[in-house]
């Protein structure tokens, strides 16, 4: 039987976002959000780490070629992400805030159709250097 | 059901400290702490990373707000561990090694009762870039 | 005669902006600013780093207290930018781009007059890890 | 019952590779592996951070000492590694590609008759910034 | 007049080498160069940053686009240096050893030409992150 | 003529120590010097980057052996101060506070005599990653 490996993969985006919840007035907003209910946005440096759970592939040594999976979070994830109003522009957070836990799971939720279903994958997303989130606990 | 993500916050102390067993003398001190029995302390940069596993709450998209996590960090553990000596100062190395292990369980136990019982919490500190610890193992 | 010492205090931000010249169409914009021209912003973690130049004072070895040098930059400069859109929030940007040489002259500006005219200060700003702006070239 | 706390120590080393399969011909390698074909190699810094399980002594507060954890990467690992060219010099991967993941599972395969049985042990490995592996997926 | 800013881009590369005088005997390269004179080659993760002086354009509030900077890189560095081995592949090292000294001043003279003559440059090079070169030692 | 290079290389210390004025009451030391007042001491992780410049020897393509610098460091600065109380192990302070300015005149002090007069040095020293200085501003 073969040995599994994690190996992982990091890229960036920058992007810009507003929290806020529409079902609430601007002062509960402010009280939960704080400054990050800017109406005007403010913005992060996000660094995405992806790490993928499978056995090396006899023949080369490799789980999964770290160019075609780099070339997947560009293509699917980053293309979407970066430079965007995380808000206004990506249609993916109409019904949610884009907060670092929420961009995760939707990142999760791309990729995961995207790799071999025998490979477990898991996301970690840095918002800042200080706060940084990790979806699905376990990897799936 | 919901999904489970782990959010980290990462903060930082600066203290000093020594290494040494009161039960041996001074020759067997040196022998298992080395330059670490330093009578008169030495110290370090520690970065400390909280982690907290638990669901998203729908209306914020937080597992917790990070501004709570920090200010509960920088309240109970920061304001007893930043600028101190941890064998003198802190009352809590008064039967035990302030090592990396002792201190990261040292933290976590100030920490687990502050978090809802319903999030798994862990707690990592780095006592240099090139020395860390993790407890508990598993998050609980 | 003392002997002149350089001190760094590093803070952090994050903000939105957009990247264009209203005197030129969308299409030219495009063209120049790239991405940068998203008309929805973008956003960075800016790191600002600023250098102070003189001699310590013999009674408390400090050229300057950093704490005092961390709060000039807090509430001068963090406070009207970090969480902001810089083109639209700050009042800073109207007649220029908030690019990183832009930001990084407006910091200088704003905190020259705030240092003792004897000490020389000099700003570097970091957009992202992989670009940074520094300003003026030799510290005045 | 005594805690488990995990440690963890980080090293460096530099070295060359190169990735081929001799079974298939330069065209297949090439398009496999591409710039990582080059015959006349290319090379990283490696960073190897290795975790070690285990409830800390009553005595020490130590799970292992980490100096002691060190001494035994640098002459078992770092003193076979670095420096070296991977594909020639080591012995180590005569029948398979000096891959991330390949160099993880030598590296633990070194390590763990080193440390006591009582320890579980994992690999973390570092070929650069944005791409790194650990082995095994749980510590053993 | 105009305000002189420095921007700076970064960059990187791996690549394979090896250190030693062909006119010495292997007895006096090892005593020079250590194990950097391994015959068949070690490497790195090389570090770039180049630094580039000169007055913002008003129209785009850049000293120079770093797009454009970045892609003078890739084409006229990167590409020659990149998964390369210094000694053998870049034509560039026959007459001198690949020290961090030498590549950096090869960087800068191949950007040199490259760039606008009103703006000044200079070139950091770090071979890991406890050595770094930089050249010239004012920008020229 | 030949080109003048500047190398840099990084060494860490640790190290325990206070901050304050022993011709000063309390009071006015603690208003001075806060928490780094603390009696019993407190400490920190230093990286000290010396920086030399000079001409790359033709014979070799080093301005400096990187290893010769590094054992400088190590046997006359990490060895006097690393694992120490800077205020009472080091007799470095007898007359002045330990604060980052001096111990980085300290540093420059304690290499300029061993380094070939032919080459500037210049110190910089991390006391945590927000606060550093540098001495001379001019390498000398």
């Amino acid at each position: 039987m073969g040995k599994k490996v994690a190996v992982f993969r990091k890229e960036h985006f920058n992007a810009a976002h507003r929290l806020y919840n529409p079902a609430w007035d601007m002062q509960k907003n402010d009280a939960v959000f704080g400054k990050c209910n800017n109406p005007s946005f403010h913005g992060h440096n996000y660094e995405l780490i992806i790490k993928v759970v499978g056995e090396p592939d006899p023949a080369t040594g490799f789980v999964m070629d770290m160019k075609v999976l780099s070339n997947l979070l560009k293509l699917h994830v980053i293309e979407r992400l970066d430079h965007k109003n995380l808000n206004l522009d990506t249609g993916l957070f109409a019904d949610k805030n884009p907060t670092a836990e929420n961009i995760c799971i939707v990142i999760y939720e791309i990729m995961r159709p995207l790799i071999d279903p025998g490979f477990q994958i898991q996301v970690r997303l840095y918002e800042t250097e200080r706060n940084f989130v990790e979806y699905p606990v376990e990897p799936t």
